[in-house]
């Protein structure tokens, strides 16, 4: 984890600590661990984790990524400085992040004297002794330590000689790097190069010679964390790597508190691909709008269709001279190649591309397809009509592998649907007893040939409807009794249309030890849930036959 | 509109023409108007408003503004020079620019070599004459003349000697302002830097002075035009005016084609309040967040919550000490005072809330609450179970008014519910006529002991039941003709808990010029969107008594 060239530039995401403080976000602990996981495929080097003192979930986090470790990327558990008054080792919230058992670990102090005054009721010699006491106890346990300078640009501003005294603790206490942040992101990018160039000359002399500092073998670098309150957080972090930073934090698709941080999407793709710095592979570049998409969509948040770089609209071009001359010479309209960040080109009226996709798309399912084959065409002209009303197949991949087996004819029927019936009563509750919610499902299916209708009963709409679909299914098919619902997300779409809009609702299903994930969309939430509780049965059955097959060929 | 200080910097918007081009987004003449009129008041000294060879509307726009005039806007049309081969005089385009009868024009033309001969297949020294003719002819008609070299920065970059040569051309036939555009969005801050510093130097020598450039009394002022696609929009115009540049270009919101124009709403304060600028009045400025939200609403486009400066979320604060800390001294946790662009403090509650944060929010909604009335410890209590259940009311200001009336007695009541219930079929869609989804709501309400039954259908169960309770309520309550919902969203909460998984519905209502937001919780989705729905209506009708009694009390 030591830095081996000048140019590497080593990204830092806290999308699942600070991330999550964006108002409206929650990510479930699962939710968490598949974004690790994607975080590390892009070959992010440091994943921020969250604070283990701070709830359950964080310490559960830590835990469970030991079960489903990470290729490469080091997971960073976060912590303040210990409390005033006591001894760092005293400290259970020192104690808690020891137990995330994680190598690295990010410790955050005030380095803004009103902070330490208002904030803490601390002394400022007292701040600075937190400051080193904590990094001093964490390296004596065997821990690498990142220090997170809070308010560093506000605090230096104000009072530059104290902001300087914090750092220097840290350092003197064993910090590898000094990470300068600006909490409020009140900062513009010309305070942020002359400050960090302050910064570098003061640190410099500790350490021999100013150019140390942007010397991989020095044993102390600078980071920067930027905040987007004054639209410029991507201008600020490469302002402070111009001026010889080398750690980035920030988070994917920019979310965050308040504004949000400075977004990893167009960081990463400004400093590889227009400065030169290296800080993923260029493969890994390639799965960048893709790690994007996915995050959103488990954050249950609208992607950003006009974000720059990843956004579905960040290369799009509108009809007449200018689409050909992009065809003939794409540099004249475009900043740089779509395909980069794994985006693509897209020409608004008469969309062209996108067959690369779907043969990509199909060999990860294990389906060789020619190029040549009408199928393929046939796939992708079904998934821009179906793109079109609402429908997204990046996250459901189950209904995407029907979708292809129906066009290759190969789907199989395992099941026909006769239509559903919903009944659902609702009576105010005023601590009556009998005031539960109430919903009766009513279902036809048919079998090889056979009618079944079942009925029953849940606690919402869409538990009865799938209750029902089990009861109805199960004599024929019994493995149908290991499948169960691991998660169900809702998102409207063109949600100021109000409770006319449409919805598209995405069911993840598991049997135990494969989850799959279906889709379905409708003007009506309960038709939307069902389409998608029906596919995610339908592949359950199929990825059972095939494996029967595949074990029978074996 | 001849700037008088140095530190005047001239806003150019360009909302209704190259923000229109924004994917999703279309503006009638009505809406272009009302923006116009908006931006008249907002202080922006030139509105472009459209290039009235291209289509129909933006000619008509010209004429309809001439009826209902701006108070002081410069109202500016916009063309390209020119075509090649013909004269000035005789290009039908230039007639239609001259036909809107603007003081001002903005002529755009081609900086980078590529562009002259791979887009307009003309040569050099053609392209120049273009750029010459169009000025010196619409200088003729008495039209004072904005010149915007498109792909300045890249044509630049390629071939430094003919880019120049163009501004130079424009120069000589009389244009007043040459504004530097970087069409494609790909250029950084640094190069941005740079670039300007070149252009100052190359023009100046004709100007006798390097300083006349940023003379006001010289006749040659520089603008910048920049995009978002490496977004850094707004850092790149703030590094131009550092060079000197003096009329920065941009839009409301940063709409604009891909990944937008720089966003005025995040320049305008950066400018003013940071950099010590002058762009608009100081009141003025204190209207930007309500002319964001403005635009977004007319522009049909949901706000962004998390837009600097004018966000619903750009100053929201979370947690107990934080909240004391921000109450006793706002500048040690905000960049800047939200009231300076007319936004608000928000203190999110939460369950991390304490007692100051339920204080806070009480004032915010004119409830002069004691920290010793036992109503306030009752609200928190009533808060933190309710958030336990899964209400969230950071986002549902409405809901949580009604709550806090609630616990002091105040909570009027409009309507009682008896219940509702829900039918529902849907039958599998074969490609037959009668597959639309089918939705019916029964509703039982009670209005001054009074009961009331209704029915309604909808092509989805929320729409059913909304149509179905303000069917019932519309007689007792007329002005809920004027509600409608303008947001819904739907949060399952512990979803891996499948769909037996709590609900979270977040309802947004408008009655025109007002916004609210309800929240309902329960297993049963349709339950939660009701429980949102019906708060909703209830606060609605809260609002329109309140603002009748405060009339009365006038």
């Amino acid at each position: 984890m030591t830095p081996d060239t000048s140019n590497q530039i080593w990204i830092y995401d806290t999308t699942l600590r600070d991330g999550a403080q964006r108002e409206g976000l929650s990510l479930s602990l699962e939710d968490k661990l598949r974004i690790a996981h994607q975080l590390d495929q892009l070959g992010i080097p440091f994943i921020e984790g969250g604070w283990p003192g701070a709830n359950p979930k964080d310490v559960q986090f830590f835990w469970k990524l030991k079960e489903q470790p990470l290729q490469q990327a080091e997971v960073v558990a976060f912590c303040s400085t210990r409390r005033p008054g006591t001894t760092a080792a005293q400290d259970s919230m020192l104690q808690a992040i020891l137990a995330a058992g994680t190598r690295w670990v990010t410790i955050f102090g005030k380095s803004w004297d009103l902070h330490v005054t208002e904030s803490l009721k601390a002394s400022l010699e007292e701040n600075l002794a937190m400051i080193g006491d904590t990094i001093e106890y964490l390296r004596s346990q065997g821990r690498r330590v990142i220090y997170d300078a809070e308010h560093w640009f506000d605090g230096y501003k104000h009072n530059p000689e104290y902001a300087l005294q914090t750092l220097k603790s840290a350092i003197a206490a064993g910090a590898e790097w000094i990470v300068l942040c600006d909490t409020n992101g009140g900062t513009l990018p010309h305070e942020i190069s002359q400050i960090v160039r302050d910064v570098v000359k003061a640190i410099a002399p500790e350490e021999s010679s100013p150019s140390k500092i942007q010397n991989p073998k020095s044993k102390i670098q600078l980071g920067v964390h930027t905040h987007n309150d004054s639209d410029t957080a991507v201008a600020n972090a490469i302002a402070a790597v111009m001026e010889g930073v080398r750690m980035v934090q920030g988070t994917m698709n920019g979310y965050g508190e308040r504004c949000g941080n400075a977004n990893l999407c167009s960081l990463i793709p400004n400093l590889q691909l227009k400065l030169g710095y290296s800080c993923i592979k260029d493969e890994q570049l390639k799965q960048l709008t893709q790690a994007s998409r996915f995050i959103s969509e488990i954050a249950n948040l609208a992607p950003d269709e006009h974000a720059p770089f990843v956004g579905l609209s960040a290369f799009a071009h509108k009809g007449g001279i200018h689409v050909s001359a992009v065809e003939r010479n794409p540099l004249t309209y475009e900043h740089l190649e779509p395909e980069t960040v794994g985006n693509r080109r897209r020409i608004v009226v008469s969309d062209q591309s996108g067959l690369s996709n779907v043969l990509a798309k199909a060999r990860s399912f294990g389906i060789d397809l020619d190029k040549q084959n009408p199928a393929c065409r046939h796939i992708l002209q079904r998934l821009k009509e179906l793109e079109n009303e609402g429908y997204q197949f990046e996250a459901a991949e189950g209904s995407f592998d029907l979708l292809m087996r129906e066009a290759l004819g190969q789907r199989e029927k395992f099941f026909e649907l006769k239509g559903f019936r919903l009944h659902c009563d609702i009576a105010p509750c005023d601590g009556e007893s009998n005031c539960l919610p109430y919903a009766l499902a009513t279902i036809k299916v048919s079998v090889n040939g056979k009618d079944i209708l079942e009925a029953a009963e849940g606690n919402g709409p869409v538990a009865a409807l799938d209750a029902a679909l089990r009861k109805a299914l199960v004599n024929f098919y019994p493995i149908i009794g290991q499948f169960y619902l691991t998660d169900y997300k809702v998102r409207i779409l063109n949600s100021n249309t109000g409770t006319s809009a449409k919805t598209r609702v995405l069911v993840e299903s598991s049997n135990g030890h494969q989850r799959w994930t279906t889709v379905g969309v409708s003007t009506n939430i309960l038709e939307a849930s069902y389409q998608a509780v029906v596919e995610g049965l339908e592949y359950g059955l199929l990825l059972h036959s095939s494996a029967k097959v595949a074990l029978a060929n074996s």
